[in-house]
């Protein structure tokens, strides 16, 4: 069995499901990497359809997720830890943020994972979710406002009115946090938004950064590294230009041959992609979070990268790391593997995917480009412009580059506070983030070292120095907030 | 001809037309109540439809409209005032506001009156705006998104990015105010919001206090005017229980009598709705704003009230100071100098009315009541339950009562920074406003004698010395903030 996730967009292809995974947890085995599953119920919650007309479906509801987990909180007066779900199935947050969970055990709270609406089983519609228009309710505007009501109801329900809210989230996640403690300080007393590149995606961004610093970490292991990748693209694209076909199909192990230069354009999107999910998900252990990944997967694709003369088969079995974790792949079908979308770092496979795409033909910004110069990829443009029409025509939306800015702010967020950026700096995500502290609430705390939000993670014997100090440090400053937090509430 | 405004829901029916102040101003006569009219240019902004869907509309526009005039304004430097229009035609808020326009003199600003969509001629669907679904884009969102993108566009267009922009409203306008402040303090470095009552609109306010404190000012002229007023309406009360209703038509002179106990409470809700708008207009000289009304009306009307021992000739001569100022009324029809809607306050007659009543039907909350206990007004109740029904009715919604305390944090304000919350002591709205100050930056401003945003109207002659000081220290803390954020923006 197959599924897709989606991290910003990844791409993933997972050699087993979600019920194995909660199998495995259910009878009491977890592994390092999926903390604290068992602890979670699964429950459903009564949501508004749309938040923002009061006509289109009168007060219709849909179904919204959250896991839930009690077993820590003093009742009534502990925190609550709510994680701000992003662009995928929310067990796979809860079971890959095992950090949220050890803190609540410290910091008596209770945590919710609250599930995006069109992801995972969060759908408003069912599978006709992703048609137009039932598409239309897909917005971050929406989805905060999922959690706003969310979080006000439960605390009434629990009888929590006095306990503290802090948010969390990784990646869009984290940006959904920022947006939280924007938006809502008055449900939410403090955000730890972890690898949350809201510069970027606000539009702030430089579009040859994303595959710029994939590419330094490969670098980073050894510049042979890169210059291997860069040099087994180009024989690629020299028998690309020679219509050696048949021997691309062969030294890719491709399903099919190859028919045209979109096809190669396929193939290109399809490696590079390989590498990004190897950047992002650079931890020190192996890791099950959107798909199988050994430890330093970046160090393990240089030794293949580097393996022996024929860059073509490194190339392929690097990549082969990434999609063909399990060895049991005959061949690479390149459309199945990898789907083109408004998102080039990629959108996944599935319903998910659809969503994900929807946002980023819509307030999502992410123009990013590969160029072969800034970077060791295939030059693969995605501009403004190529973003109009392929969202015009997938969709029938234009994006609006300049909302997400206006909405949340961009850079001009000093009128903000209790807001940790963490950023780990092997994440190529890092740097369309906040990397300096721009008060003294408003903490960036860097990660050397880190990948994707490890800070997040539970705690692990390989961990780095670097991120258990952040832990330490998030630990403290999210004490303080709720002790903030905890004294306005009672003066009220 | 008559047109009809609304603030805040106020019923008011006018004796000229808009064109007719038009000219009057233009013709170089400006009275004392229309300040500054030729000094404003009307111009159109190509606006988004819907800012919360990519779908429904598209990129879809309208036409909004707004003043704007530049002859203060030191270009490029001098900050830019922007008024966030309320629920009624822009030019008449831009003709009562002459503070605004007197400050930028002072401190070299540029004017912006943005008329609120639905309202005036800011119509996205022309005449058709107030069918079902076209209603269905009148939020408070989609207004401030309005506000946001306008401000934006134009600070470019204008080469106004280094401005510090400071907004500016009364009543509804200011809550809009408030709310930018709270929502994009990105371009917005700081808010007036004259009578903003942004507490009771949020769900916070007893349904008591208004008629209350409209009772109470008739109350601060003498004791015996209350009376007098309460006594009128036992003594129709008797008549209408009798089945009295020929001797009430002609006490009332209304030009059909009534025949049911439903006209009755038509007629307690039109006369009610008198005393309303002249304690919220209570001036110390004569106005044009949403009607015509003598200096002192409450006054004017206590006097009347006890101007001889027939109780209802003298209540019925009090209400023709509203709805009668011309004397050119020889009877009262009952409806159309009022109408029912889902505002007790009122939501006033034509197109803009239907507008409010639809914001009271959703977000805004009004369940104002009377009681004649605590006021001196017949009982009228207006339970959230009747407003359900009525607005089911009416425009198939249901209200949503918590959502505007949790969307716009009701009174957890504690984190916002730069606001005034002034009120005058006479004004009703007052005490669903924020009274004390709750920091050094959110500043409550208490005017004694003033009446509905009192401050906000240019200086005259009879103005108290409270709205004197008032206005400069709103001028002083303006200035503060134009110099603090002038120091960010060119930090950037």
């Amino acid at each position: 069995s197959q599924i897709s996730a989606s991290r910003l967009g990844l791409a993933v292809f997972l050699n087993r499901s979600y019920n194995e995974i909660e199998n495995v947890c259910v009878s009491a085995n977890p592994s390092k990497d999926i903390d604290g599953l068992s602890q979670f119920t699964e429950k459903y919650f009564s949501q508004t359809l749309d938040h923002f007309n009061f006509n289109s479906m009168g007060n219709g509801t849909f179904s919204q997720r959250y896991l839930i987990t009690d077993q820590y909180w003093e009742k009534g007066h502990g925190p609550i830890f709510f994680y701000t779900g992003n662009e995928g199935d929310i067990w796979e947050f809860a079971l890959n943020s095992g950090f949220i969970t050890e803190l609540a055990a410290q910091q008596k709270a209770l945590v919710i994972f609250a599930e995006h609406r069109y992801y995972g089983r969060s759908l408003p519609f069912g599978n006709n979710s992703f048609s137009i228009p039932q598409i239309s309710l897909l917005t971050v505007e929406q989805a905060l406002a999922d959690y706003v009501v969310m979080i006000t109801e439960l605390k009434q329900q629990l009888e929590a009115t006095l306990s503290p809210v802090i948010v969390f989230g990784g990646s869009y996640g984290g940006m959904l946090s920022v947006y939280m403690r924007l938006k809502y300080p008055n449900k939410v007393a403090g955000a730890l938004a972890a690898s949350a590149p809201i510069l970027s995606t606000a539009g702030l961004g430089d579009p040859q950064q994303f595959f710029r610093d994939v590419t330094a970490d490969f670098e980073g292991i050894t510049p042979k590294c890169r210059d291997a990748v860069r040099g087994a693209f180009h024989q690629l694209k020299e028998l690309a230009e020679h219509q050696g076909y048949s021997r691309i199909q062969s030294e890719f192990a491709l399903c099919k041959p190859p028919t045209s230069a979109k096809d190669i354009q396929q193939l290109y999107g399809l490696l590079r992609n390989a590498f990004t999910l190897m950047a992002m998900l650079d931890y020190p252990y192996s890791t099950h979070f959107m798909g199988n990944m050994p430890a330093n997967p970046v160090k393990v694709a240089c030794e293949t990268m580097l393996s022996g003369s024929d860059l073509l088969a490194n190339l392929r079995n690097t990549a082969g790391i990434v999609y063909n974790s399990t060895g049991l792949l005959t061949c690479f079908d390149l459309y199945s593997l990898y789907v083109e979308c408004a998102d080039p770092t990629g959108c996944g496979l599935g319903f998910d995917s659809q969503a994900w795409d929807y946002q980023a033909c819509t307030e999502i910004n992410l123009c990013y480009e590969s160029n072969n110069v800034t970077d060791m990829f295939p030059p693969i443009t995605f501009t403004e412009k190529e973003r109009e029409l392929y969202c015009s025509k997938r969709w029938g939306v234009l994006p609006r580059p300049g909302w997400l800015k206006a909405q949340f702010w961009g850079d001009a967020l000093s009128t903000a506070s209790n807001i940790i950026f963490s950023n780990g700096d092997l994440d190529p995500w890092a740097n369309g983030g906040v990397r300096k502290s721009l008060s003294s609430s408003l903490i960036a705390i860097n990660i050397p070292g880190g990948a994707h939000h490890l800070d997040l993670r539970g705690s692990d014997d390989a961990d780095p120095e670097s991120v258990i100090k952040a832990r330490k440090t998030e630990a403290d400053i999210i004490a303080h907030w709720v002790q903030m937090e905890r004294t306005r509430l009672q003066s009220i």
